[in-house]
């Protein structure tokens, strides 16, 4: 049974600015508190209908974690999805670490993804491909925004995204390292042998990379259309989608050189 | 101004039913409403505030097509989406073609993709890459829900999606075509040399591909995750993402075969 303080706190979590007051975030559903548990963040208290406190998964919570039983009526309320899903965590953000760039190793750079579920499904893609190093600007959505955390499938517990100004950071690293970005009249994917580091630029969903950024990419590169004949006829790719490209053919790429 | 009984149908569009029995379904905001103009959908009627009326768009509706100028308050209650934009078309569904298997080709075949986001995403994503036949089992979303329209971003008025018995329809082409399917324990697809035709199964969200038709595919295929030392974590790829990375091997196969 929640208090009224309780069920308030909880609802307050929806919105960023409370979240950020309060340095948690909600985490929602039974898988993704079960990749919450196997992580290494840390549980400030799990809110749960009975099914779920007496299922398996509940075994593995430390029993030092407060554990709340609510009922079906609760969880709808404190609830972010359409269909809840027995149970609600509530995780400690993590204090962003200072990021330092590190040599043979693939960093991706977002310039301003705004739609919550594109952020989380890049963050699960770069997680299945192995790249672990995430950079956004300053206007990328909230990493813990409930869409991205669900929409990661839990990648978001594996792979720290820093924010920060992107212009000074790409500055600072584009004599080092190759800095890709995709745009129309680029070089061929497939033709742009992605060694072994570099770090990949994705542009904003509407307006693709932003011209402050434009002039730091030193490799222009294009997902090419239908060939041979150029029936492709879609005006572009989803961002989301144009990175799982991108990171499979970096991902090939190292593949290649390692065997 | 919009009568009463005017509005009680545009709304009730927003449900697949309604959709169905009148054989039309609805396409917001100026740059889908673009694409329709653009498609040789027949359009029953266009709601639209005066801006939109008023603006270049609006020059290349047909003089037979009813244009009905509308207010923000009833844009607003017509919309389906979160920031109404200026117009609503009603357009007319296309009666399903006869689908006959061609050589020479690729199609996707679908198998119960359940979320609209994704429908439309992969429908964006085979024109894209030049794919223009699409066969959905029957418990795929509906094609004309507009989220899907919305996702496709306007790939919906080019590439048809024709609804089928998934299983009947793998049985009659897999002799003479190969049927690629992904699975954990498949040929990784940079190795898999995608010829000039195939069919492409994509299984379901939740999933996968399902036992019925697992048993129809003849050539299991695998995206690798992170390589050399497997690093990637990411439990799976999500299935539009797949799709992506599938279908740009797909082309980059087609390329090098032209070259």
């Amino acid at each position: 049974m929640l208090s009224r303080n309780q069920l308030k706190l909880l609802t307050s979590l929806h919105l960023q600015k409370y979240r950020q007051e309060l340095g948690v975030f909600p985490v929602e559903g039974v898988k993704m508190v079960n990749e919450l548990l196997a992580s290494n963040f840390e549980i400030q208290g799990i809110y749960a209908t009975a099914e779920w406190i007496n299922s398996p998964y509940a075994t593995s919570v430390d029993p030092n974690t407060t554990l709340t039983i609510i009922n079906d009526q609760e969880l709808q309320k404190i609830s972010n999805l359409n269909a809840p899903n027995q149970v609600v965590a509530i995780a400690r953000m993590k204090s962003p670490e200072p990021f330092r760039v590190l040599h043979n190793e693939w960093i991706l750079a977002l310039d301003q993804i705004r739609d919550p579920g594109n952020l989380g499904t890049i963050i699960r893609t770069a997680d299945w491909f192995g790249i672990n190093r995430i950079v956004a600007s300053y206007g990328t959505a909230d990493l813990y925004n409930p869409k991205v955390v669900q929409a990661s499938m839990g990648s978001v517990f594996r792979v720290p995204v820093h924010y920060a100004p992107l212009r000074e950071f790409l500055a600072g690293c584009n004599a080092d390292m190759p800095v890709f970005g995709a745009f129309l009249d680029g070089q061929r994917i497939q033709d742009a042998a992605f060694g072994s580091q570099g770090i990949l630029v994705i542009g904003n969903e509407s307006h693709g990379i932003s011209s402050e950024i434009e002039s730091l990419i030193t490799r222009r590169v294009t997902i090419l259309k239908a060939a041979p004949s150029g029936q492709g006829r879609a005006e572009s790719l989803n961002a989301s989608l144009a990175t799982a490209v991108f990171c499979y053919e970096i991902n090939r790429n190292r593949t290649i050189t390692a065997s």
